[in-house]
């Protein structure tokens, strides 16, 4: 038995329940999400730590990728300090030819390989998860567990649907037949085979706030039909990628591929290259995360080349609190959705609609005023708490997040001011608690923009079908990537359903407990639906795996 | 039994055998290719003629489309008589926004009840093949037999693919869970719903020579998937179009549903309103067939516009003669590709290679003069055959390409010259007979084209792997939507099969006797293959199915 029909028979069993979860959309995890030291040993905080610690203030040399044309790096940990590594820098024409070669053979593996061979490569990067989750926290400025959760589990099992659904993709139609046409007295038989044919050389260019979640879709989708990908990191997130495409390339290398089918370019803010990538002849398939000036500027130039372009860009994301039975819990739901990770998710929720009489609650109707003052308490009591808040929080990525709350504070009155926070050991990390305002309804200029960061609106408006209304046309017009409504009555919830959908807003209802309205977990929620102004790609439908291949057939007498 | 219910239970066998068909890619044709009274009913030749002839110099009033803005039509038989056929002609904004109308009911029915709806619309309209048949035929000039099967059967199972497909896209991921993710000693439990979203509304733009074979997956795709679809007719081809629209119209409106999500938009040459339509912000989907300046504009124009676009352009088609064990049957066969409705095929064959010393054959090395020769005498043999050659060559669609003949003429060494052909009956037909041109390889900028129409080059060259590289080197710069290659050698045929592939040229090897390169059957070989310029649109795999809509998730506790 070879090597490849080895590991195929290995990881079978976990494709096939993948590809199963994938198709019932039911609850699925390969990798736990607690980290753990029970589940994931003992000492792998402490070897974590120590592995992270080690990356720090030397050149990043495991990445096994020769011939740079020279260094950048100078990524800060929004908990306040340099993280002082240095990366290889590549001129884009070197890596583009080095994924040529390496997709020419590549290609020849069998979808089943391929797969294969990449759950692999999910399953020895795994082994590093700490280490990850550190350098997501020091480069995202997330909370330690949510990186741990983002960039660990949660990415890898992404990584994991897109791999089973592009393999099913590939298998929809069988790859080989004798076709049998009768004519008359005879018949016309031919052998008739169909090719699985990548589209070209992916480029994945990643953000910096979910440098692996958002990446890995793209990427894995890509490596699984059998592209070769580049991964265009953000220059301020280079770690967490770096470290697992070291490992990819070393898994790959021991299994006597070429390990050039996944490749690291990164660069400094201050000298991009992502262009040079973009616009390169032989780069096929674009995936993109990030603002929505560059991802329009992507879609822009790359007009009528024949690239495929899959994005995700920004949204606004509205709420409608309409009636409750439980406004605590509610405004406790809420209060989570708007504090964690300082409101830096592209799901989180900016614009609360209230009716202007009220939220309607076995109490009776709750004003807007009383609901936005309750709101700001809910945020107090958690981001105060001590065991939980500054972890919920975690630290600001950017500046320009920092400042666009302090622009922010003075649109509207006031309802709970932002401030700095404590993270403890980090004195100089860059943090902002959630600034909540009130606004007119008439502001429209200003809430049907994404206000990126710790930053939510309330708007008092004249009904819930007037909020349902506003929801779908800042939808359409600006983006959504969530949504979320609380009514008690079925009509209103059917009404908003059908209305949100058509604007391809992924809704939740009457959210409350330990589930939010941001989170989009794999194998169930697909992330992104592509047809509003947010992107066009979603996580993982079968646009997002099917429109990288091609199937062509040969056929001989 | 509600009458959809009913409709869905009725068509659920043949949707299923459909699906499977597709699966396997096993010979399958849900309508008889030939047009025998045996299969039709005896009296179905004299009716369709009838029924032809009648539609001639009237107004067509069977659409039911009210409103319309003026009249329009000036169809003129390439057999040599205007068709005096007047058809009503509308503004974009009218079609278009009777179209959202009908979509927003239409997306409501499931993806079966849609799907039963269509094949019903099929089955209905399949009763008038003789009718459709004459239509074609005295639009694209067609010989009536081939005008049958490919506006037809043909046609019509290309339609049940291409909703089988849709069908089965649909259905790949479950429309409702209960998740339930446990958390530690408790459980979240959401009902999770997803709904298939379609895009908008579609635009499919027809061609001049196959007016429903190359239409009908765009329109039936997108119908399946809960679009609404308008036709925009070529106004040399309106005819075969504006009968089955008016059927399908009649099978919707009978079954109580709004039939404005299909409706004929046609023009004339000289006044279109293509644009109109392509540019109209509803439309979503775009599906065209024609020819590459056109569609290329197409490109360009809706650039940045996040409509999705469907092209089969035109290609450059190649055939290598490197071995074979008869060069008779190998020479007969590729007589027949070139002379099947006289080359205006977008599969025909174009370029004939053959290495510089010669084919090998049983019987030695075949000169390519000899080679040449021997396929003229091929030619003359099959049109000259009163049975069957003017039914195969048929008349020229376009003042154009018998034009293009005329200038062919004189490009390099006449092996065959083109002259007209008696189709009895018609005195007035536009003809040409197959004209054989021997280029040297160093004429590129002649071979590298397209030359629409009855025109092929024989064209020597130093060796087999000269040709495969020429024919992939013209596949990837001006495209190809089939290859044919003749050769004995194993190795040869699988390095030709690898390079070939990877350029998206469907390739045929070594056929001989009834079967030819240029056809492409449904349910089992794809046409088109998205990655050479020949076009983006590939029947029906799910890349052209999964873009037309989305999936949008709600959750609620």
């Amino acid at each position: 038995m070879t090597q490849l029909t080895e590991l195929v028979e290995r990881h079978s069993a976990v494709l096939s329940v993948a590809a199963a979860a994938n198709r019932s959309r039911e609850f699925y995890a390969h990798w736990p999400e607690a980290p753990s030291g029970k589940i994931y040993g003992e000492t792998a905080n402490a070897d974590g730590t120590a592995e992270f610690e080690g990356y720090l203030n030397k050149f990043f040399d495991g990445l096994n990728q020769e011939g740079a044309s020279g260094r950048c790096g100078n990524e800060v940990s929004p908990y306040g300090f340099s993280l002082g590594i240095t990366y290889p820098a590549f001129d884009a024409d070197t890596l583009v030819q080095r994924a040529k070669t390496a997709q020419n053979s590549w290609r020849k593996l069998s979808p089943d390989e391929r797969a294969a061979v990449l759950l692999e490569c999910l399953e020895r990067a795994a082994k590093h998860f700490f280490t990850i989750g550190y350098a997501t926290m020091h480069t995202t400025g997330q909370g330690f567990v949510m990186a741990f959760q983002a960039s660990g589990p949660h990415a890898f099992d992404r990584a994991l649907e897109a791999v089973a659904t592009a393999l099913a993709a590939q298998k929809e139609f069988a790859g080989q037949v004798e076709w049998k046409k009768p004519m008359g007295k005879t018949e016309i038989v031919l052998d008739k085979r169909f090719h699985i044919v990548p589209r070209g050389i992916n480029l994945t260019i990643g953000c910096s706030t979910f440098p692996l979640w958002n990446s890995f879709p793209g990427i894995f989708a890509s490596l699984a039909t059998g592209n070769a990908s580049i991964a265009k990191t953000h220059p301020g997130a280079i770690l967490p990628v770096a470290i697992c495409i070291a490992s990819f390339r070393r898994t790959i290398g021991e299994l006597g591929l070429n390990p050039d089918i996944i490749q690291l370019a990164a660069d400094n803010a201050d000298a991009p290259v992502t262009w040079d990538f973009v616009l390169h002849k032989d780069i096929a398939l674009i995936d993109y995360t990030g603002g929505s000036a560059f991802g329009e500027e992507l879609e822009r130039k790359i007009a009528g080349t024949h690239k495929m372009l899959y994005t995700e860009k920004a949204g606004v994301n509205c709420v409608i609190l309409d009636s409750t039975e439980n406004l605590d819990a509610a405004l406790d739901n809420l209060a989570f959705g708007v504090s964690l990770y300082s409101g830096q998710m592209c799901t989180a929720p900016q614009n609360i609609f209230i009716p202007k009489n009220g939220v309607t609650t076995p109490e009776g109707l709750v004003t807007p005023e009383d609901t936005a003052k309750k709101f700001a308490e809910k945020i107090d009591s958690l981001i105060f708490n001590e065991k939980i808040g500054p972890g919920t929080l975690g630290a600001v990525q950017n500046e320009v997040t920092a400042n666009r709350v302090v622009a922010a504070a003075s649109i509207g009155k006031t309802i709970r001011e932002s401030a700095p926070t404590v993270q403890a050991g980090f004195g100089n990390a860059r943090t902002a608690s959630p600034l909540v305002i009130m606004l007119d309804e008439k502001q429209n200029d200003v809430y049907e923009r994404e206000w990126f960061g710790p930053i939510s609106f309330i708007i008092p408006v004249d009904s819930f079908d007037a909020a349902v209304e506003k929801t779908a046309v800042i939808a359409r017009s600006h983006g959504a990537l969530s949504g979320a409504v609380y009514t008690v009555e079925a009509e209103k919830k059917d009404k908003a359903e059908d209305i949100l959908i058509q604007a391809g807003v992924p809704v939740s209802f009457n959210f409350t407990g330990p589930i939010w309205a941001n989170q989009s977990a794999a194998f169930s929620d697909f992330h992104g639906t592509g047809i509003n102004p947010a992107g066009s790609a979603s996580f993982a439908d079968y646009r997002f795996v099917a429109t990288r291949f091609a199937i062509v057939g040969s056929r001989s007498k």
